[in-house]
C-alpha cells in the first residue's frame, strides 16, 4: 500500500467531508435565499469530492474500506481533515471568511493537483478545479461585500477573519506526506501554495478595505495538528450529528 | 408487567434526562460563573432523577434493560419525554423561561407522587421534591430578576415566555396512562395540577412585571406528542450527542 497517498486522499476527502458538514448546517438558516441556496450548493460540490477522494482512500488501502464506512465509521483521532475545516460556522461572517480563506488554498493546490502523476489523483482534481474555481470568486465577491459594507459588517468581517487565521497555516505545512507525495510529482509542496495565496488573499481583502493579518500569527504550531488527528473539540460534535443515523442503525441502507 | 408504570416511569425519565442534557449544554457557557456552576448543578440532580426513573422502568419491564440501555439505546421515537424538555436552549433568558414553567410543575407533580400507592414512585418523588423544591425557587427569582430588570431583559423574557408557552399545555394532559395510574392511587392527575400551577406562575409573573400568557394558547395539540413518542426535530440532535460514545463504542465500560 501506499501509504502517503492513503493519508494524503484521507486528508482531502475528510477536509471536503467535514466542511460540508459544517456548510450543510447552514441549510434553512441562510441570511437570505439566495445565500442559502448557494451555500447548500457548495456543501454538495465538496461532498461530491469528499466521496471522490475517500473513494480513492480506500482504493489505495486495499482493506475492502467504502467511502461509506471511512466516512461513518472512523472517530474524531482518526479523521485526517485540517483544522479549519472542523471550526464552528460562527455567524455569516466568519463562515464566509472561513470559505474565502480555504477556497483560494483549494483552488492554487487543485492546480498543482490536476498535472499530478497519479492520474486518478489529477482527474479528482481536474473534475474539483472546475467547481472550486467558481467558489473562490463567489467567496471573495462576499469578502469584498461585506468588509467593504456597513460600519457593521466591515467589523464583524474584520472580527472573523483575525479568528480563522489561526488555522490557516496548517494548509502550507509539508508534512512527511507531502514531502513524499510532492518528491514523487503526485502531489505538489504545500508550503510552495503561500505567496500566491498570500498574494490573493492580501488583494482582495484591500479591496474589501480588511486589514490583512500578520502572516506569522498563521503559522502558529497550537493550530496545527489535524492531518496527524489531533483535533479541536469541535470535530466530535460534528461526528455526532452526521454518523448518528448509520451508528444507531449499523450496516442500515436505503 | 404494569404497562402504564413503566410507560410513566419511562416519561419522567426521559423527562428529566432529556431537560438534564440540554441544561448540560449551558456548562462553560453560562451568563456568570455562578449561572453556569448552577446550571450544571441543577442538570446534575435532573440526571440523578433520571436514574431513579429509568431504572423502575426497566424493573416494571423486566426485559433486563437498566438505566444505560434505556438512555443510550432507544432512537427518538421510542423517547417518551415531554416536548418541554427538548426544546432548544435559546438565549439565557429563553432556558430560564423553560425552567419556571417546568419547575412549579414538576414540585405540584412530585408533591403528588409523593403520596403514591406505589412505595418505589413515592420515595424517588419524595427524594426528588427536595431538589425540586430548590429549583423552583431559584428560577422563579431569575424570572423576576429578568422580567423586573432592564428594558431589555423585560422584553426579551416576554418573548421567551410566549415561546415556550405553547408547549406547557402537554404537562397537564390526562392521556390513558395516568388516569390507568392516577385511578389507582399510583400517580395524580395532571389536568388538577393546572390550578395550582397557573395561580402560583400567575403572581411570580406579576412580581417579574410580565404579562402572563393566554391560558387558551397553551391547550393547542399541535404542541403535544411527546409521551407518545412523536417530537420535535430537536430531540434527535439532543440524541446524536448524548448516545454518540455508547453508539460508536457498544458495550463500552469504564
Amino acid at each position: 500500500m501506499d501509504s502517503s497517498l492513503f493519508q494524503y486522499a484521507l486528508r482531502m476527502g475528510d477536509t471536503t467531508l467535514i466542511l460540508s458538514q459544517r456548510l450543510s448546517q447552514w441549510c434553512g438558516h441562510g441570511p437570505a435565499l439566495e445565500e442559502d441556496l448557494a451555500l447548500t450548493n457548495l456543501s454538495l460540490d465538496l461532498l461530491g469530492q469528499a466521496r471522490l477522494w475517500l473513494t480513492l482512500a480506500g482504493e489505495v488501502e486495499g482493506a475492502g474500506r467504502d467511502e461509506d464506512r471511512l466516512a461513518y465509521l472512523r472517530d474524531a483521532p482518526e479523521y485526517r481533515n485540517y483544522l479549519l475545516a472542523e471550526r464552528p460556522n460562527g455567524h455569516y461572517g466568519d463562515t464566509i471568511a472561513r470559505q474565502f480563506l480555504f477556497d483560494v488554498w483549494h483552488y492554487f493546490l487543485l492546480q498543482g493537483l490536476a498535472s499530478s502523476a497519479d492520474e486518478r489523483v489529477a482527474a479528482i482534481a481536474a473534475k474539483s478545479l472546475k467547481e472550486v474555481t467558481y467558489h473562490a470568486r463567489r467567496s471573495a465577491d462576499l469578502v469584498v461585500r461585506l468588509g467593504d459594507g456597513t460600519e457593521l459588517s466591515h467589523g464583524r468581517m474584520q472580527a472573523a477573519l483575525e479568528e480563522i487565521w489561526f488555522y490557516v497555516g496548517e494548509l502550507f505545512v509539508d508534512d512527511d506526506v507531502v514531502a513524499d507525495l510532492a518528491g514523487r510529482g503526485i502531489a505538489v509542496s504545500h508550503e510552495a501554495l503561500w505567496p500566491a495565496w498570500h498574494e490573493h488573499v492580501a488583494a482582495v481583502l484591500q479591496e474589501a478595505t480588511l486589514r490583512l493579518p500578520d502572516a506569522a500569527d498563521a503559522r502558529h504550531p497550537a493550530y496545527q495538528g489535524g492531518p496527524s488527528g489531533r483535533h479541536t473539540e469541535a470535530l466530535g460534535y460534528v461526528l455526532a450529528e452526521m454518523q448518528h443515523l448509520q451508528r444507531t442503525y449499523p450496516g442500515a441502507s436505503w
